[in-house]
């Protein structure tokens, strides 16, 4: 039987989101019925409420980082059972077919993974909704464990800052005495800062505001230095093995760059307005690199939930009932928010 | 008992380089005398000669694409011995204690290499002079062995040509089955292609020009591609693993980024002369990654030089005297070459 569901909705590109009620699919015989208790606030929403990529589908039920509780599983889900504390990240499916699909990076499924919200799932019909609301079906394979040491508010932004983070760091086998700079101090940023130093990387927080140091060393930095212009860079010169950057807005990559040692990596979270200009020189001089990285596959987001909850790593958030979403928005795009707004679904459940 | 050297030397920018006589020292106990057979032409003499990196020093004897015979060796010299073909590279020293020369990046060293010209010894006073020239005398350190099954002439160019598109097709795993991109057939690209081609890897060469294709497939090539415009981009999205670039006049990167598979990586090895625009989700897209890397290390060096040996490869090159130096800078810059020019010495021993 489909599962009534109460949600927060867009129904058009830039409208406040409003209460907006729509059926799950019952569970088939794959799927982990979930109530969901927490669900994150990503950038990603904002954009795509605002149709800013330009791709958005009405009405969108947003919400990637979803914390809650298995109320019912199909026949053959071996993995969960009702009570299970869960989290569902930014896909419910993919084709499981694919060279990246079997690689375990199904963010980069051949045919397009079936995405949380603001997609379809594989048969390319059926619209999915996300985590602004009181309940969910995924298949067993895209539902994650999460470990009851973790609180599940504090959780919920794992499954989305937590993994963009993690991956890279993995990817570029940050390690013990590595110097590791992160770049932007917001709800990736602080991730980044926790997830390095916990690997016991040495972590400096780059930023152009002065005002960040005391939460960046709260957070577990262990240097600050204020980037404003060249002479920082020139400061800052071949220091560090891996820069993580996660800032949005238009900044001089070359700058950056040039703060990496021989090899060093810089990985970019973020995705500016306009391609940002790049001198071949910054990456020749040094055999530096500069990487993406789009958030991580779900084995690779396992591990992360795993490893964030034997070194009891969550996100720093504030909570808000659905009811406060719009306002949350708003102070988002002003950066008023340390670090994460997290949803407290029991609002939907009055 | 100083050494008379006969030479060709730029005594200002941009004059045309003209017979030079100099002293090379005389051999230290770590030193290695050699006489020159043949000395290759690389893109860069012509840069430093033209004072086109604002960096040069006067007269100037270029060169660093060296094959010579061994004269006579220091007291302490142990892997040398007269009558032994030898090579040197880029560089002549570095300070051998900083961690960029611990890690045989010496490249890179902190205090700065000794390059072989157009530098200075690590007393930051001695001018370096090149093989455009009969003689060089080199420390032990820096002194490759090559083997006599290559050709002198056709090996010189590997000691710049040769490792610097030798590192990046280790650095960055080339093997049997990827699938490879060389943009850009010149001196550099001829020897990418020949080496990935020997590795195993599926080589592409990439090109404007129709009429590069037969030389490309001759050379060692699979798959040859025209590449002109987004179109060209869109039908090779995601074909390949690793993408060597060299060339050094703008292009668009992320046209050529779309072509990379997942975790797919694209090197550059040539300096356009502005930075060039990249858009972020040109590499987070794929978990992309856009590297640079610089000539070689003189043990990656020593290695390139042995994998050649074993595999029989050797640079396509024209025999020049030395009094058309200046004749094949300008032929050398319409690309009307294949692929290297090699001076031979003995004409400056007449």
């Amino acid at each position: 039987m489909n599962q009534k569901v109460s949600a927060y909705a867009a129904k058009s590109a830039g409208a406040p989101l409003g209460p907006f009620d729509f059926e799950a699919r019952s569970p088939r015989e794959d799927d982990v019925a979930i109530d969901i208790l927490f669900c994150g606030i990503c950038h990603s929403d904002v954009h795509q409420v605002r149709n800013e990529w330009g791709n958005s589908q009405f009405p969108m039920v947003p919400g990637h980082e979803i914390i809650g509780r298995v109320t019912e599983t199909g026949a053959k889900v071996q993995r969960f059972q009702s009570g299970d504390l869960v989290g569902v990240g930014c896909m419910v499916h993919s084709c499981q077919s694919c060279a990246p699909c079997h690689d375990h990076l199904e963010q980069f499924c051949e045919k397009g993974p079936a995405f949380t919200y603001n997609s379809t799932e594989m048969d390319r019909k059926t619209p999915t909704y996300g985590g602004y609301a009181t309940k969910i079906v995924v298949r067993e394979a895209f539902v994650l464990r999460v470990d009851p040491v973790l609180d599940p508010a504090r959780a919920a932004p794992l499954l989305c800052a937590g993994i963009t983070t993690y991956s890279p760091l993995r990817q570029w086998n940050c390690k013990a005495g590595d110097h590791v700079a992160v770049v932007g101090l917001g709800g990736l940023g602080h991730m980044a800062v926790k997830l390095a130093a916990s690997m016991g990387a040495e972590v400096t927080v780059l930023s152009s505001s002065p005002a960040k140091e005391r939460d960046a060393k709260r957070l577990g930095a262990h240097g600050f230095e204020i980037v404003r212009g060249p002479q920082d860079a020139a400061r800052l010169a071949g220091r560090f093995n891996l820069i993580i950057d996660s800032v949005s807005a238009p900044h001089d990559y070359n700058a950056y760059l040039s703060m990496l040692r021989v090899k060093g990596v810089m990985v970019l979270l973020g995705v500016p307005p306009e391609p940002m200009p790049v001198g071949a020189f910054s990456l020749i001089g040094g055999n530096r690199r500069l990487a993406g990285s789009l958030i991580g596959g779900i084995q690779e987001t396992q591990e992360m939930l795993d490893y964030c909850a034997a070194h009891k790593i969550e996100a720093d958030i504030e909570i808000v009932p659905a009811q406060k979403i719009n306002e949350a928005y708003e102070r988002m795009m002003k950066s008023d928010v340390r670090y994460r707004f997290v949803i407290d679904i029991a609002s939907l459940k009055a």
